[in-house]
Formats: C-alpha cells, structure tokens, sequence
C-alpha cells in the first residue's frame, strides 16, 4: 500500500493560507518527499512526517516553488545530527545552489547527501519497496515527472497447506518470492499450490507543472493515482498554455485518456480563494477527481 | 518614530510554531526587513506587511536561518509584476546565490534589483527619513549589526511669532533646516527665536546573531532599542560561547553597560518551548527587558 500526503498545494505565490508545492508518499516505514517549496519542513512538522523516515528527495524542477524549501530542510536536519545518508534526485543544476549555500555559511553537513542529476528518462529508485522512474515533463524550464511502483508484493503463503506438504519454514521466503518446492524424494510442490498471488503492486504518477501534453497518457497509463496540476480554471486555457501550466478540463482529459483510477489537482493559481470550482470543472471530465488539500492524506 | 514588528524569533530550526529571524522596522510610510528566514514572506501576509512599502532589505549574515526565506520573497514580488527598485544590504557571497537561482529558473526579476555588498563598518543607507550603520558582529562568519537612526526631524516653526517677524512662507523650509532670518533691514532674526527644537531622532541597534562582546557596548550605545539575541539560558554559557551565541544574562549585561532604554531578546533555541525564563534571567540584569515574540510591535 501507498499514501500520499498533501504539504503544499499552491503555485507561485503563497497565499490563502496554502503553501507551495510538496508531497510525501508513504511506502511501508518509508517517506519520500516530492518537491519542496518554502516551508515544506514547517508543513512535515505540523503534519507529523518524521524526518528520519526519510532518505529520498525527488525534486522535479527549478522553479522555486518547488526548490525553495530544500536547504532549510537539509540544513535543520544536519543541526538535528542526522547520520543516516540522503539521496537527493534532482535536475544537476541544483547540486552546485547546495553547495555554494552551505559553503558561504560554512557548514559541513552531519550526513552523506547523494546528489543524483536526473538527465533521462529511466529508472532513478529501485530498491525492496520501491522503484521510482522519471520521465520528461513539458514546463518552461526542464522538468521531470515521477512515476512510484511498489516493489512486486511477495506472494501470500497459505500457512495450512505449507504445513501439510512439510514444507520447513526455512523455505518461506524462497515461496514468497514463487519457487516451487522439491521434496526429499524429488516430488514437486507447485508453488501455486502453497501460495496466492500478491496484491497488485500500487502506482502513482506525479506529473509536477506542465502544458497539456498528450505524450503524458502512455507514461501514466492506468495508475492507481495520477497527480496532475491545475494551475488555472477552464476559462484561462490561453494563459495556461501561455506559461506551460494546464486547466482542470486538460487534467481530466489526460487522466481519462490515461484510464487511471484516480486523479488528484493542484498547484492552484493564487488568483482564487475558493477551490470548489476546479473540483466541478475537472469532475465534468473525469469523475472521480479529488482536490489536493494540504494535510489530507490519500491510501494508493 | 520608529516602529519594529518581529515576525521570527526562533535559532536556526522552525520549532513550536516559532520562525526564523525576520524583523520588519517601520519608518514613517516605509518599512525596512532585516533579515529574512524560511517563511518571512508567509509570516508578512499574515501581519499585513505590504511589500510595497518595502525598498530596502538587511542581512546581517549568511547562515541560513538569516536569509533562506529572501529568494522567496524577491521572486514573488517579481510574480507580482513590482516595479519599484529594491535595495538589498548584505554580505558579498549572496549576491552569486541569488544570480544562480534566478538563471536557473530563467527568471529575469520584474524589477531592478540594487546589491549592496557590506564590507565595513560605515553608513550604508542615508535618506531624508533614516540613516543606516552598518557595524561588525563576532558571529562564527561574517556578520553584520544594523544601527538605525531616525534622519534628524525638521525644526517646529512656531508659526505666531514667523509671522510677527513676518517672516514669508517660502523661506519656512529653510527655518525648519535651523537657518537664521535675515530681514531687507539686515536685521538678523535668530532661528531659535521662532523655532523650537525638534524631538529626539530614535535609534534602533539589531545585533544580529553574536557571542558576547563588550566591544558591541559603544556601537549601541544609548540607543533607545537593542535587540540582542539570546539563543540559551545562562545555564548553557559554555555552548552559547562555543557556538558563538549568546545568553539571557550576556544580552542584559551589553544592555545595562550601554545604557540604553530598552532590551529586546530572541533567536531562541528549539530546545526550549516556553520562554519565561528568558524573561526573568535577562530582568535579572536588566530590568527594561521584553521578548520579541512574533507578531509583537514595539514603538520605538
């Protein structure tokens, strides 16, 4: 299982009390960060993230609203004595801002920061629980959109008939993982026989700021959750296109054309104070679509 | 009349609901920031700040706590089509940071942005409302204190006794700058004759983050304000030394040796969630003592 939780659902500007860009997925007893406008590490306090639970950080572009918070970040968690390494996945301008800002204020952070510049399309995470791949968004500057799948569940052990055919608990986790059984006297327990299959793994695209772009709906094919923003409501479609950002109805239409499961909106223009709008609007084109509210959490 | 609004009294790690270092001085119609940490341009929406009474902004140094939140702040306005030039005080080094992130970002500011690197000890603004010092601060970097004086308030005419000199209007200004009348009989009519003196310029000294340094009592001496930090407890003497910050009874003690009127104290750790005692020790010392708790204003 997967959940997201909303810290920032705001574009630019702050304002109406919502704060820029920033989600953290929560992947079994692990967080990752997706972008990190101002005040992400006021947000992860109010909203209980652990810091701890962290050691990836994946930063989509170099717009501010998305950056601005990281080195508060980085730099709180050196004063806090963190050991534990971080990895940081990010376009590879973004290393030399870090270390021209800890190197003017003399600081030797407490920890290994891993740099890693995103420069293709390609699988940047892969690991037990996860496995993360970035793929190219059309915004103004270069930008990156993240797709999350949980690592292929191991597959569900039936304890009763394990127990039945004297299969040694030793052998477990060679089961979990689909090999079949061979007894002392060569018979073959189909693995099938023993275990169910997993529960499917859970997907989440994570679009960051972009134009209306179909190239999107074969990447975020059928996700379980689809992040897609909503700079603006319907009637300003020329000023989204204008500044790369994109309306309700186009979100709507990539997750429809996507047959995804569930489309999330935000990155909401400062211009409006109230959201109801960018629900109704985006509701006309695909149905199930829920406003990204900070502090709320989705289950994947 | 000066007037200071704090709106960040915390060290360097946001914690109970506390801010970084950001101070807001209002002059007249015009307001000047010094320092500006994560979420200042948050915390100014939120006490009614405008931004576009601000022209000129003051980092004492570039630890992060000091400064992180001022890209923020420059671009938003920059988002918000500003057009007035803006004038930014600080040390030398946060002129290439600020260079980079907009690059990065393709950003080209709205308005003109003025650099000013301080590099010594000198007056670095001086205008018809305020004169500026900048003075050196033993931080463990370059760091920098403000000293802000009122510009010397125009004389008060007294308007009976100008015009029983008959004394023409058009020469008030220059009664107002302390000139003598001089009448077509060459008669001198002293300005102290129809003039009394103008109130007290107020002064305001912010101290920055700073050790304990006696050197610190001429530079503030008798000015009608200090805000001195206070990052621990007099318990903590050793670490506050090592870390070159100060205490409670440090802060009072630069106070009462540079008589001035009253103390302000903050940068408070995070270590410590009620602040009473930073009230009480400092009182200790010296009596005219407040807490700059975030949202206050204090009538200079």
């Amino acid at each position: 299982m997967l959940a997201l939780t909303i810290l920032g659902n705001n574009s630019a500007i702050p304002a109406w009390d919502r704060n820029p860009t920033a989600h953290i997925l929560q992947c079994i007893d692990e967080c990752y960060l997706i972008d990190c406008g101002e005040g992400t590490q006021i947000q992860m306090a109010k909203y209980k993230i652990r810091r701890s639970k962290l050691n990836h950080i994946f930063i989509s572009h170099l717009h501010g609203d998305h950056y601005f918070g990281l080195i508060g970040l980085l730099t709180s968690m050196s004063l806090l004595n963190r050991t534990q390494g971080l990895h940081l996945h990010a376009p590879a301008a973004l290393e030399q801002i870090i270390t021209l800002q800890l190197s003017v204020a003399d600081v030797r952070l407490s920890y290994q920061l891993y740099f890693h510049a995103i420069t293709s399309e390609s699988i940047i995470v892969k690991d037990s629980k996860i496995i993360v791949e970035s793929f190219r968004v059309r915004h103004r500057i270069e930008c990156w959109g993240f797709l999350f799948t949980e690592n292929k569940n191991p597959r569900k052990i039936d304890s009763q008939r394990a127990k039945a055919y004297e299969i040694p608990t030793s052998f477990y986790e060679k089961l979990q993982k689909g090999e079949d059984y061979i007894t002392k006297k060569g018979t073959i327990i189909p693995n099938e026989e023993v275990t169910t299959e997993a529960v499917k793994a859970k997907r989440y695209a994570y679009c960051a700021d972009t134009i209306y772009d179909e190239n999107l709906v074969e990447k975020i094919k059928s996700v379980d959750l689809l992040y897609h923003e909503t700079t603006y409501l319907k009637a300003l479609h020329l000023r989204a296109a204008e500044r790369f950002h994109s309306t309700t109805i186009q979100a709507g239409a990539i997750a429809k054309k996507g047959e995804v499961k569930k489309l999330l909106i935000g990155h909401f223009s400062s211009k409006y104070e109230i959201l109801d709008e960018f629900l109704a609007e985006a509701k006309e084109v695909f149905e199930n679509t829920e406003l990204a509210i900070q502090g709320t959490s989705f289950r994947i």
